[in-house]
Formats: structure tokens, sequence, C-alpha cells
């Protein structure tokens, strides 16, 4: 499959010359608007790996909504699924009332997700996004410990909203906050000094040091692998590290799992692989399965301590992805196919950038599973490659402090002629703007 | 229409003895969950005003999703247009891509609502819930002014992530912050003194005062009515007056619409009656007219200073959403029919609750439109007439600082039979706590 | 006695061709310098109710150290004293240690103001300064109650570090924090609405109404007389509801008394007369009788729950300062004598500004005992009358928002003739000014 | 001389049978008072560098007001002009008035210390205590750059009002604010991780860095050698780092002088040996040279933006010290005497703590002129050798996180007969608790 043969119902003449954002985005919505910039056409249907514009243009998906689409667009039990409830009225709008919906989403997530994990966690149903999560999870841990400092790591992304902003690193999106933000202190993540410096040497100094000038923090928020901040990756034994200097010095563990979840890196909690049990889990983007919105915190048990209705929202009993989500794990986590999966096309995915690096230089590459990053030296580079990419049928998109590092985030069920393709369309990108 | 012609498919035999709440979810949700306590059953399918549990019992649903639901559960119109597209693949997650659903809906927005109102106002798609439009709407404000400083409004409700919490009254919510709440000032709401002290005599007074020790604020926030903090109802020359002040004094005006706008007091947006428009304005719950997780934020022009992505969210592209949301606009939007009902309908409420409580006393009620409240001398009367309710087949909530008023939110299509069916089952459950 | 009698040594030709100010203090020292620049002159020495400048010229003293000089300057008891104690090496600089000094000092405030007035409370010597006494009670009120919230009123004054400035109004000294204050809540002081609206009204009706949105205060802190604030008077009614209130409501009271205490309303403690009992209490200013830095930090026996050491200073234990604090108690507060005085005095003051006001017009007044403001209806003929009366031998200074109050704090102990004299000066200012 | 010949008075029978602590302060100080428990006697005058109690028992005073009294108790020269000026009725109080005192100093500060050291600084007389010229310190910074966020060092100690802890790093006095202290970050101090980690790694990395989550800072404070730290001393190259890393960033640097500068470390300022020169500069303790409160803020001209009055504090104007500090400026920093003298005793002190320390073991030293440290590897045997040294006739105090340092700031007058005998004192208590 060559890009010619991109699946075109209507082939635009030229690659980029597609219908362009009409003028109705562009006069009436904010300035905030991001990704329509560097896509600039308008999208319409989409299916798997696909998705399609107004000309009938296709496009190779490698950004899978953020990572909000492990499955793909619209896969089609999950839609079958779906419609089938819409159809019957089952429940849409449920608050957080009992229903059949939530009843079989509950079950089905304690019986193939948590037990067969050795995981006993309780389940939150903050409002139906990543960041409400994270605020939830902060509120719990300040909560439970009635401390109010949080530790939070260089480069961590986890979300918009006051109190998950005062988490997040990146200095242009703490900005718009438009107060100081405080509570959180930065310590640095894996790798952040190249391996210069022994893990956690900063963090448990100002920990054991009572004159150290640090709040004794509540809780710790952690990514297992950065994904807004540059695909970095931290590796199991530092997870592990952290993991026990948090149980040694009763410091509550969150891991945000919003975007390394659900699969992304192989298992489907990010953090199976290295062995640990965080007190608190953060959990949404591909939790439905089919790109809608949803969101859970898990804690602990006796974490448990909320009073009815003290953290709501009114859209937490999204009941039709309550559906999804239940059918997703039916039909990818009733065994570990997918996780296998993952990890062979992540591979596969390494293997290409390391060959591709050598080829050309100016290249690193830095991933697990299914999320990987192409690291330019030149970091404007990898805007460049991007639009090339786009160009020629392929969504990808940059992250980093820098936006230096081309981040895939395809989806886990593309097929290996997709993964292929995606592969040579970001290889020829690279190619060009490194020539 | 008495509660024995309750359009039961499979009725249980007595009030009251549903099917109660799963043990899952006793056992695994988390001890936040709040409306599953009040009415404990397992709902299942639900319809217009009705809602039916796995007993096949049904309730009349004078709660609507907390406002969400304004056109009533899954209406035909728009569930055929969500089918369709669902069904035809059309985009379901959507990041803040150019989209065809996206711009229909632009369109239809603006063209509908905006331009026959004269408001010009760019529009933002935050995360889909309340709480993300306030936080949207907080950040907006103190980026364009450089001011920190937020005036609330005494049992104001704005959301719970934490910038929206920080403007919220409620203080069992303001404590599961586990942070001191900052950087906000309340303000008497209208009526706070029983019509006793001069409208902003206080906030005025302040703002005069260069000694005050008030910060200068960036904005003030207010709701129309305030459901959740009780079904308080500011007069439109407080509001008017309210506005004035703000302009005078360069502050911005932020209208938090989310639970009143959409209809819910009549016009699409609770202020217009008013004559006022607000520098931004907070839209979710009903907006996406069929109970999907939607949200706008809304502002002049003039304060679209965002850099792109600035203020982002995973969901922020719920296409389905923008699908059902055109098609309400255009259905119930395109005419002055459903204002003009929801007044009809709402003094058909006044009139029973002044009738009922001339009838038994220990009642007054208030409201505006479609959102009425029934307010309880003695506080805990109002959870049990609700509980009584719901055992007749209807669902109410309370609202207010001490849970002493029914909340009244019904759909605002419903049938008068369905509206006098409803106000029975109240009337008679506050006849038998008074009796 | 008239302007030409003032006791000048080496008179200056005409009033106001004074030294002026050195040059190196016009360009070594910080432009934060303030009263120099009203004051235009070199002063070298001081005795009494008079202040020398190098010109031999007198000027009479109506702002006596902005109350740090009750006493006068350099009153000859205590000067006697503390030239034995420093001739014959006494400690000067103590820590806090235990010292014969202090001994001396407790023992005098025990037995001649405590024992008599029926107070108990623990003495903590914090830095010799008003604003780290407020610091002091401000921490040992959160650490106390377990809260953060601070109530304070419009338009006090209560210091310049950051704890003290958050509970201060003034608008320009709180920008010079360079970050948000927060914490504090500004409350209504008395008499704010012309007495047009209920005392506490507000207050209390946030406190009731779990749902305003007020976070729950740990104290209360208040100035009996708001000298910097415009010479506000509370009614002794208005305290003695303020401490009902706080004692009701489990919030504890703090009285700033740096500026009103030592006897400059009339009793040595201002709340005195309210017969009231705050929690806690701040003493500065002319504690030490002599002008030197000195402060005291009073709370009731439960409250003394400080950690040695927890809250320290280099200065706290000012031995020199002790000694005359000692004397000065033991010559000026055997007795009521200098109570009945400053009220005598203080209503001889009064009834001056009464008649002019009613002669000129354009002028109110306000004040208790000895601190009295003249208000001018122009808020900048204020500055001009002082201007005139420096010209004319005199030293008094504004105060209020908009500096528009002459805020006069003479010494307690000038005599009817000085009194008279500065009177004089003032009115015809007065007169020039709002000819 | 040994112990015997102590040039007591009124010798007390034995060691540490003292008068003890009188009952008053017992009963009606605070409990937050602390010296006077590790020193159980009550003192009664002084003089150079002895302190008698009222038995008549002397003790040799190794801790000097905590570096307050660096030209020992009440030296004659200055209590001589002390005793003049104050018999003259020299202004006592004098605000922030030009006065001749004030003049005086200011010329002698300009001519003998700026001058010949190449400074230009604005002089800032803020509250006099070290406190608060660190709180004007921050304010001017804040203000300057328009930023909040400060950078202090592990183990740093600046004050106890809120702004001066918030950069403190001592758990303990943290926690005595009462609410969560913000706005600060500390980075490690030198040394802090005992040589193996490059200087300025972690801040450096985070200031180049996007995406670290540190809010950009206002400014760096700091202290060359950080006393109530535990003695740590940095490098002349880390501060020059420090410096360069500040200048290049657009960083303000502030160094806190009060307890290292007046010559404590040899040099006047503290940081003249590191060839730097801060932005801002705070200056107390020993500037009166007698022990008497004053504090100055210094600051590049440039950053002199304050508006008058905008920083304000009733003793600012202490003039008796004015007069006391003038005079020490001339008597001790003519020449570069004191310096070279400071010099030579310190390396006195460093050999003999070195060889005690190579004698018993358990020890190591940490110092820099004369502030020295006896760093004891068991923590809790510090306070014990200082209770062995007090009961033997000299005051010493302990420091650090743990309290495991000696800390000694004698005179720097003191003889080297008198350092002799302190250092037996001191050598004997170490041995008698490493015994």
């Amino acid at each position: 499959m060559t890009i010619a043969d991109l699946p075109t119902d209507d082939k635009s003449e030229k690659p980029g010359t597609g219908p362009g954002v009409p003028s109705i985005i562009l006069n009436r919505e904010s300035e905030v608007r991001g990704y329509c910039r560097g896509w600039p056409t308008t999208f319409t249907t989409a299916k798997g790996s696909w998705i399609t514009d107004t000309s009938g243009r296709k496009y190779l998906d490698f950004f899978a909504g953020a990572g909000s689409l492990n499955y793909g667009h619209n896969h089609p039990v999950l839609k079958e699924a779906l419609l089938d409830y819409l159809s019957k009225d089952g429940i849409t709008h449920g608050l957080d009332m009992a229903t059949v919906a939530k009843k079989e989403f509950l079950e089905t997530f304690e019986e193939k997700l948590l037990k067969p994990r050795g995981l006993d966690y309780k389940v939150q149903f903050p409002g139906p996004t990543g960041t409400n999560s994270v605020e939830a999870a902060l509120k719990l841990a300040r909560k439970a410990t009635g401390r109010e400092a949080i530790i939070n790591f260089t480069n961590a992304f986890h979300g918009m909203t006051l109190g998950a902003l005062s988490v997040t690193g990146n200095s242009m999106k703490r900005a718009g906050a438009g107060i100081p933000l405080v509570h959180a202190t930065p310590m640095p993540y894996d790798n952040y000094f190249g391996g210069v410096t022994e893990d956690f040497q900063w963090f448990e100094r100002v920990l054991d040091d009572s004159g150290s000038g640090l709040n004794r923090p509540a809780a710790v928020i952690v990514e297992t692998v950065q994904g807004e901040g540059g695909v970095n990756v931290a590796r199991y034994e530092w997870l592990r590290a952290l993991a026990d200097l948090c149980a040694r010095r009763d410091i509550l563990l969150i891991v945000d799992d919003v975007q390394m979840g659900c699969g992304r890196t192989g298992p489907f909690f990010s953090f199976e692989a290295a062995g640990i049990k965080p007190d608190i889990v953060t959990i949404s983007k591909s939790i439905s399965g089919y790109g809608l919105p949803m969101a859970l915190t898990l804690f602990k048990p006796e974490l448990d301590i909320w009073t009815p209705g003290e953290h709501n929202g009114t859209f937490r009993g999204n009941n039709p992805a309550f559906v999804t989500a239940r059918l997703a794990i039916e039909t990818f986590w009733a065994d570990n196919a997918i996780e296998l999966e993952t990890a062979r096309k992540g591979e596969k995915i390494a293997e290409r950038f390391e060959a591709l690096a050598q080829e050309i230089g100016g290249l690193q590459h830095r991933g697990r599973g299914m999320v990987q990053g192409l690291v330019f030296d030149e970091p404007e580079l990898a805007s460049a490659a991007c639009e090339i990419a786009f160009n020629n049928g392929m969504l990808a998109e940059t992250s980093g402090p820098s936006d230096e590092v081309v981040k895939l985030l395809p989806p886990l069920t593309l097929t290996d002629e997709e993964l292929n393709l995606g592969l040579d369309i970001l290889s020829d990108a690279a190619r060009q703007v490194l020539r």
C-alpha cells in the first residue's frame, strides 16, 4: 500500500488541497482552538484507523483522539451495542442514579479488570473528563491526609482545571490560570538528568530533612509515560522505587493513567508491569472505547472517605459510555491478546525509528508499547514533519516542552499494513525535513 | 390521571418496593454517590418525562438530569438524528478538529440563537461539563484583566473543580477541596436580607473605598436563579444594576447559565429578560438537548485573547452532542413557542404552590419559569416529601443550604397532564409531611 | 501664647524656611521615605511636646511618633531610669533570656495593669514592632483553631509584613505585596453605612448560612478606633456586640491595640470601656513609653499553645525598653489620673472642632480621647492644612483612604496651653484652606 | 585562666546553682520562650564578652545575641555616645523624619562602607528587625519583577513573619504559620548532596525547561553561611555561580546578611569575599553595634521603585541605634583590622575543633570566620554539651535541623584569652558527652 492507495472515496487532486476549515469556525470559534490549525480541513466520518474529510480524502489517524480511541474510530462491536442501547431508549443521562448500564459496567470492570489483577479499588465517577478525575484524586488525597502539598514531576500534564493545572508543568498552560499556581512542587522525572543523578536523590533528601522547606506532601502524582511532556518513559524500577518511597513515608501515590491506561503501553493499567499498586488511579480517554466522555477515579477502599455528594458532576452518569465501556472490556480484555499485540507493534515502531535515526541522524526515539516518540534534535522540524505527514494523508502531533517530539498514539487495533503505511509516511516526512 | 394510572409496564406491587440498588453499586462505587440514595432503585429506560426501573415501574421525572434534559429523555427527533449520525460513522470523538457536525452546530447557534438576540459571542468548547466551562471563564477573566479576585454570591454553585469550587458557597463541598479556597469574596445575592438592605450597598461601598481591603476583582460570577442554592431568584432590575455596576467599574460580568440557560426560565439565555449582555456566559447541561456531555464558554470577541491550546480538553469535540444540540435548537428555538409555554407552565406551578401554601401553611414558594421551589419552614420536611413523592412515582430533589427546598426542574416539554400529576403527587406528599 | 511665642532657641527667620532635608537622605535613602516629605526639615532634639530642628526652630508635635510617644518625647523620669540602666551596663540585648529588667517589667505589668482590670493574659514578646505582634497573633489564632480565614474590617491597618498586610485595607499598601493577599475577608466597620444598616447584619448572616461561601474564620481582628483608616470610632455597643458574636460562634477576637492602647483613648487598654475581654491583644508603640521598639502579644492562658521557639525574633528582649516601660506604667498608671485627663482633653478638642466646623463649614470631626480627626469634605484640603500647620510650627498628619482627615495624636501629657496652641494653629490652617 | 578564674563578682557555690528563672517569667511569659530554658538563670548586667546573673556569676557569651553583639555587650565607645545622645535629648523616636542622627549614619555608611567597596545601594529603613527587612526585600523583588515565586534554599532561615517564614526551611517553625506557605520553592544549598551532584544542576535544569512546572522566580534569597540551618558554608565559587545564574536569567539575587553581615565572617558584607554584588541585601542584628533594634534593606538604585509610604513601620527611625551604628562603623570599619582578626580567630577555632575531632571522634566542624559549628554525629549530644558549658560558665547554642550543631557566634572583639577559655570549656563539655 502506498499513499496513492489511500482508501479515499473522493480523492482530492493533490495532498493538502482539502476543503480547509469552514469560515464559521475561523470566525466564531475562539482563538483557543488548536488541532484544526495543524490539520486544516473539515472531517466528517471515521472508521477504524481512518478519518475522512468532506472532500473524501482519508487520513490515517496516528493520534487517535489523543489516546481516546485506542480501539479506533467507531468500532463496529461497540457501535452496534451503542445503537441498540440508544434505539431502545436506554437511559442516556443518569446523574449518579443506579442504572442497568452502570451496574453492568461495574460488574464487568470488577470481573475482567480488577479481580484478575488483584486490585481492589472503589470506583468514583467524576465529571466525564480526565481533568475532573484528577481534581477528584487531588481533593481526596488532601482530605485523607489533611495535608495540602502535592509533588508532581517535571513535564507532567494532568489537565486544565485549576487543581489539575497546578500540577501540570507546561509554562504556557500554567500562565493561563491568571493566578499564581501553588501547593505543588515539581521533582525530576526519571532520567531528567540523563542518568547522571541517582533516582530520588533530591526528593528523598528534602523529605528526610526537617529543615528543607518542603511542605510535607499529601500525595505524589505521576504518569508512567509522559505523553504531553514528550513521551518520557519512566523505568519500571524507578516507578517501583517511587512507590516504595511513598509507602515508607506515608505519602499517597496517584498514577494518572488518563492517557497511558486502557492498554496504551500494553497492559490495561500502565503501572501493572511495574508491579505497583497505586493508592489512587485516574482513568479517562479510552475507557468508553468509543470516544464518549467518561472518567473514573479509582482508590483503595480505606480512602473512600467521601461524604455523599461531596464531589459531584452533572454528566458523571454518561450511560451510553457505560455501555460501550463494558463492551470494550469484554471485547479486548478477556485475554492478553491485545497486550501482546501492543508490545509487538511497539517494538516494530521502535525498530523502524532506530533504523531511521541511524539512516538520517538528527533523531532519537523514546516510547513504550503504542506510545512512541520521534524526537528531533532541531525542535521545529517535528512540526514540519507533521505538516508533511498531514499533506500525505496522516494525522500525527507533536509534544514535549519545545514541541520537539512527534508523538504517535495510533489505535492499538490498527493492522500491520496500516502501521507500516503510517511509518512510511512519517519516515518520508522526516527525511524531507532533515535533508 | 392518578397515581394508579402511572404508565407502568410491569407494576411493582406497592410503591417503593422496587428492585433497589444493585450490590455492585453499593459495594464497588464510592461513597460519594448521591442520587441513588434518595431514589433507591435501578433505572433502565427513559422517554420524555418518564424514567423506568427494572421492575417496570415508571417515575415522572421532575428533576430532568438536574436541568440537563430540558426536552425530556431521549427526544425522538434528536434520537433519530443521533442514531443516523452514529450509524453512518459520523465522527464521534473530534478533539477540536473542524468537523461537519461542529460547523453545522456553530452555524445554527449563530443564526438561531446569537443573531436574533443581537449577541456577538465567540464560542469556546471547553471540556464537556459545566465546571470545565466555569474554569475556562475564570481563567479568561483573570487573563484579560490581570487581576486575580472574583466576586461570587452567597449560595452560589458553580462546580466541583478547584477554580469553580472556590466560587461556590456550600461549606460541605468547599471543605472537600482540602486546601483553603481563596481569591473569591462572596457578596449578598438579591434579597439576601429580605429586602431590608439596598442592593449592592456593600459591594459598591467596598469598591468605592480604596481602603476597604477588597482586592479589585477581575470578574463577578452570578446565576440569574440559584438552583443548587435553593431556587433563589434574582430580580431583573437587580441583574441590570449588577451589570451596570460591572460596566461602570470595568469588572467583567460572567453569567453562569449552566442550569438556567437553554430555556429553563423561559428565554434561551436566562439573562435575556433582564436586558443585559454579560461579558462571559457559561452553558452546559441541556445544550446538547439529549443529556450528552457538552459545554460552551461564550465571550465578547474582544476577550478572545486565548493562545491556541491554552485551555484544552480531550472531549471538547463531542460530535454526537453537536448533532443533537443543532437539532434541539432547530426544533425548539426557531420561534418563541417554548418560551411562552415555559412561562405559562411556570405560572401554573406557582399558582398551585401558592394555593398549597395557603391551604396547609409551613411553606413558601420561589421560582421563575420552569425552575420552581417549594420551601419548607422545617427543612427536614423537604426530604421527607421527596421520599414520599418517590414512593408515589415521582423524582424530585431538594436544594438550598439546609436542603429545605423541593426544587422542581421538570422537562420543559412535559404535558399539562404530566405537570398536574406531578404537582398532585408533590402536593399530597407535602400534605402528609405537614399534617 | 501665640506662634510668635514658640519656645525656639534659635528662631529661623520665617516659618517654613528651615534647614530642609539633607542631600544624603534625598539621594541615599529609598524613595519609600514618607514623613520627611511633608515635614521637610532636619530634626535634632526633642522634649515633651516639642521637637526641634537644626535651625533651632521648635515644632509642637501633635503626631507623637504616630502614637508611640504618648508621654511625650524623652520624658525625664524615664530618661533618668534609662540612662542609669545603660550607664550601669544593664543588659541591652537579651534575646528572650530571663533578665532583671524583664522580670520587673512583667511584675509591674501584672500588678498595675492586668490584675486591677481582672485580665489574665499570657505575655509574648514578639519582634519589637506592631506588625510582628500582629503576625504572632494571627499565627496563634490559626494554630489554636485549625482554621485559616481571618475577618478584618474596612479601612483596617495592621502592619506591613505579609500576614499583617493581608488584613490591612489600604489598596496602595496591599499592592506593595506583589502577591495576591488571601485568607482575609473584610467586613463593614461600625458606621460604615452611616447608620443605615444594622450592625453585623452581613457578618452574622454569612456565618449563619452554610452556603454563604465564607470560609469559617479563625479570628476577627479589629481596632477600637481606626487611626490610619481615618479616625473611625467604633461604638462600645458595637464592640460588645462583636465580642458576643465571636464568643457565640467560637471565633477568636483579636483587638489590635498597637495605636489605641497605652491610654490613647483614655483607659490603658482601649477596649476596657467597652467591657470586653478579647482573646488576643496586640500592644506596641507607646508601651516602652520612650519611643523604644517594643511589642507584646497578650492572650488568654488557654491559647498559650506555642512550642518553645515557634515564633521568635532577635530583638524581642529589648531590655532598655523594659526598663522605661516599667517606669512608664509606674509613673502614669498607678491611678486613673491620666485616663481622666485624656477624656477631658479629648472633649476639649472635640468642642473646638465642633465650633470650628460650625464656624467655617466643610468639616466634620471624629474621635475618642486623644485621637481626634478633623475631616475635610474636600480631601486635598487636609494635606494643605497640615502644610500650613507645619510652616506655623506644628506637626500633624493626615489619614483616611483619601488622606482626608487631619489626625491628631498629641502626647497625652501635653499642657492645656500646648493643646490650645496646637488647636489654634490647626484652626487657623483650616480657616485658610477653607477660605 | 581557668574556670575558677571566671571574673565573678559574687560566685555562686557551684556551677549551675544560679538563681534560676523568676516565677513571673515561668507563669506569665508565654510558653514560646526559648533561651531561658537552656540557660536557666536571671541575667542582669553585661560587658564585652561577659554576661552576669543576679548571683554575680559570670558567663562567657559565645552566642552574642545570636549575632547581634559582634562588638560585645555594651561597648564603651558606643555606650558613651549613646549616653551622650540620650542625655542631650537627642531624638529617640523619629519615624522616618530627617534627623541629624540618621543623616550622620547615612553619611558614614556611604563613606566608610559603600564607597570603599564600590557598592551603590539605596538604603531603606524597614521595621527594626531582620524579618521586617526580609519582608521588604521580598515585596520589592516581587513588585520590581511582576512575579510571585521566590527560590529559597534547604535549611534557610529568614524570619518569623509570614513572608519571611514562607522562605524559611524549618518545619516546626513553618507549621506555626497555620496556613499553607506558598510561593517559595527550595533548592539544594551548597554541598547538600555531599559533593556528589553538580552545583545548580537541578535549578538550572528546571529554569531551562519550560515544562518543568516551576513558576518563574522573582528572586533567589540566600545566606552565605546558614547559621540557624547548622553553620552550612557556601563556597565562594558556588555563590559566584549563583549570582551568575541569576544575572543570566534576570532573577534578582537577595543576600540575607542579617546574621552573617557586619563582619561575622570577616568582611563587613559577607558576600564581599565572593566578589558578587547582590541586587538586594538585608542587614540587621549587629548593625547598631549595641544590640539596639535596627535593620536596613539595601538595593540597587534601579530597584528603588517604592511609592512613598508603601512599606513603612513605626520604629524604622530608631535614632539612638543610628548613633551607635555610626560609631560602630567608625570604630571598627575604618580599616581592615577587624576583618583580619576575625579570619585569624576563626582559623584558631577551626584548628581547635579539628584537633578535638581527631582526639575524641564523633564530631565534625564547619564554619567561616567567627561563625563556627561543632557538629555532633549524635544530635542530642550537642544540647548536652551546651548544658555542661552553661554549668561551667559559658553560653553556647545549638542549631541545625536536628539541633546537632553547637554554633559559636562569639563577639568578634573577644580576647585570645577569652577565646581559649571558651574553647576549653566547650572541648571539656564535648569530651564529657562523648566519653
